[in-house]
């Protein structure tokens, strides 16, 4: 058994935040707060920024009840970033916050690019001979980090982008002329949410045909696809990936690919409509655009509750296991359903695995005309987004977190 | 006391459509089904093309339990039209389909274009000495028709933009660097819908600026307003109506000005790309256009309990009153708040006032910089969005009403 390490742990939110990554801020921070073992509890104002910036938020001087109200407070209640780590700098940086407050526990909770940073971290800390215990909490609605059997957040966009598409179906259905609907899901190269739009069949209103990044698209097939189910419908309900592209790799959304993040990533968005403008120039007929666009990584009105309830866990694993001795590692789920139920547990994997890999929807879970997901992709994805959130409201509203941000001092 | 009438009644669904549409449709045919006057229930497939088609619906047909889901199934469920009854030609025709069926009760629910034509068919049926009772059911989540303090549709889609503006306001703050988002909301004239993005003050998420159709759009003030508030808080959230209009009458969204509707009203959307495109050339900050889209009307997942109650309230207040001896009349609803609490009770007007009007925002309740409304608009939507409906659920996932629809024969 690892020796007991007394000191301050510092959480820090990062990249695109998703419904829940507060459940998971939750999970560190409660179990931070109530272990012997760590003597202060800091936020990261903005992730890796705050440490750089020494801005860090005292966690102890909150509200126990506005702390709770994370579970179900969308988007990174303490502060996001997209920032790269720029080398040694950057790191002596992090290393002198370390020590000016006695940090012994690094808690990070993002996505591969997180994950890498949270790596980068570990080896220096390990390199420069300064015991913190580095840990990884994963997030992204994208589900496509490597080591995990899915990632927290996704259970809940899935959940309601399923819903929507149910919703739009019956709207898209509506009229007695022709219409044809392009719904553009989030997700650069993996199509995890593109695909779980297909769980809109188990509410009678699946969409018509899935455009998944894992497939290279080819506007020819495209129209043909449509105009196959048009003749037998006068209706058309297709979901896209705001990430599809070419076979030469370039995006079908051209109008934003000159935006870049911090990392590099061009700014998707705008597939919907431009597709939409082709369908209608090709066939004439009226052809609506949608793009779910920030509402499908934030809307926590329909959080799954599998989902809040892993997040959480995952946050309060990483704690655990840090104070038994674990570092350089990320929360990952295991799905264990040998009784034929839904059973999730935790493990822990070295962060270099997680790091910068990005997971992609098994080629067989993508059927043979390359327009659809199958059954086996659908109840993969159906245990996560189970249960309805148990939110708090105030006069039929949501009511989020309201935290003090207190400065931390020394 | 007037005769009793018996015989056959129709309804049929016009218009755009909401979330709570079905739950008047369901208020209509249960009581009709129920009434000893009426012999037959009838819907019409695609509302008044129905007629025309002699295309009915025998609801008598239909399951109970399906029936009643109704209640929480957005959308049409028997289809709607945009259809503009084309002079006597049609009117003729719709004659000879009551004189066919038997027809005494004639129930349409849509907004001000499907009242002018349910008040043609009054007017027609009065004409030709058919005794037929003719009855406007309100419907439209723009919230724009004369006659009633309030529309059903309206609270439910008020519910989900001001729940959607206040997440999309956890996300849109979320990082360290500049970032302003532009939210566009359905109103082709009224802003109604775009104002009740204000409710996310209830939430402390409220949109920074709102901008209604009801004020002429001036670009240079609008860039103005933006740098102010950037300029305090490096962000800035914006709401506007998708019916946003230069002094000169033209639309902001020139984009999809050319397509129109069966009514000649051009079909809007886009003004949310072309503002932030505009807005990241003046400020080169980076700037997120999200259109609300279909996913306001037909989001059934977080519609207002108050709106299903009263959207069945107005159907089965219209059978009753038509029963009764009434005709040519919309159900509007009156608001009693004598004990200082939300009261509504159902009047009924003539159809000659309600058709083709429109309700805007009145002055007082725009503030005077006009980018905000005032508390006694926000005062006014507020009891319109109460209560979390008890939606039926399969799997996590809506479980909408399956007709059968089994065509009526005589």
């Amino acid at each position: 058994m690892a020796e007991k390490l007394r000191g301050a742990a510092v959480f820090g939110q990062s990249g695109g935040p998703t419904s829940v990554i507060n459940a998971s801020a939750y999970g560190v921070i409660r179990t931070a707060l109530d272990a012997p073992e760590i003597t202060n509890v800091y936020g990261m104002a903005h992730g890796i920024v705050g440490m750089l910036n020494d801005e860090l938020y005292d966690m102890s001087k909150e509200d126990a009840g506005e702390l709770e109200l994370l579970l179900n407070t969308p988007s990174s209640a303490l502060g996001s970033c997209r920032y790269k780590i720029n080398g040694d700098e950057d790191l002596k940086k992090i290393h002198e916050m370390c020590v000016k407050y006695n940090i012994r526990y690094f808690f990070y909770n993002g996505g591969n690019d997180s994950m890498d940073t949270c790596n980068k971290i570990s080896n220096y800390m390990e390199k420069v001979g300064y015991e913190c215990r580095v840990m990884g909490v994963p997030k992204t609605i994208d589900n496509d980090l490597v080591g995990t059997d899915h990632c927290p957040g996704f259970g809940s966009a899935a959940k309601y982008i399923a819903t929507s598409v149910a919703e739009v179906h019956q709207d898209a259905y509506v009229y007695d002329t022709g219409a044809i609907t392009v719904m553009e899901i989030m997700g650069r190269n993996a199509g995890w949410l593109t695909g779980a739009s297909a769980l809109a069949c188990l509410s009678d209103s699946p969409p018509d045909l899935i455009y998944l990044p894992e497939v290279p698209f080819d506007m020819d097939k495209f129209l043909r696809d449509i105009e196959a189910v048009y003749k037998k419908k006068k209706k058309c309900l297709i979901t896209i990936s705001e990430g599809a592209q070419y076979a030469d790799g370039s995006f079908v959304s051209h109008a934003k690919v000159s935006t870049t993040d911090g990392f590099g990533h061009a700014q998707l968005g705008g597939t919907a409509a431009q597709l939409a403008a082709r369908i209608t120039k090709e066939f004439g007929v009226k052809t609506r655009g949608i793009e779910l666009s920030l509402l499908q990584r934030c809307a926590a009105h329909l959080a799954s509750q599998t989902d809040i309830d892993e997040a959480f866990l995952a946050g309060k694993s990483a704690v655990e296991y840090a104070i038994a001795g674990g570092t350089g590692k990320m929360v990952c789920f295991i799905r264990d359903s040998k009784d034929g139920k839904y059973h999730c547990r935790v493990e822990y994997e070295p962060l270099s695995i997680c790091a910068n890999a990005e997971k992609k929807i098994p080629k067989e879970w993508i059927t043979k005309d390359e327009t659809y997901v199958t059954q086996e992709f659908i109840d993969y994805v159906l245990p996560l987004i189970q249960g309805d959130n148990k939110r708090t409201q105030e006069n039929s509203l949501p009511r989020f977190a309201k935290l003090k941000k207190i400065k931390a001092t020394i």
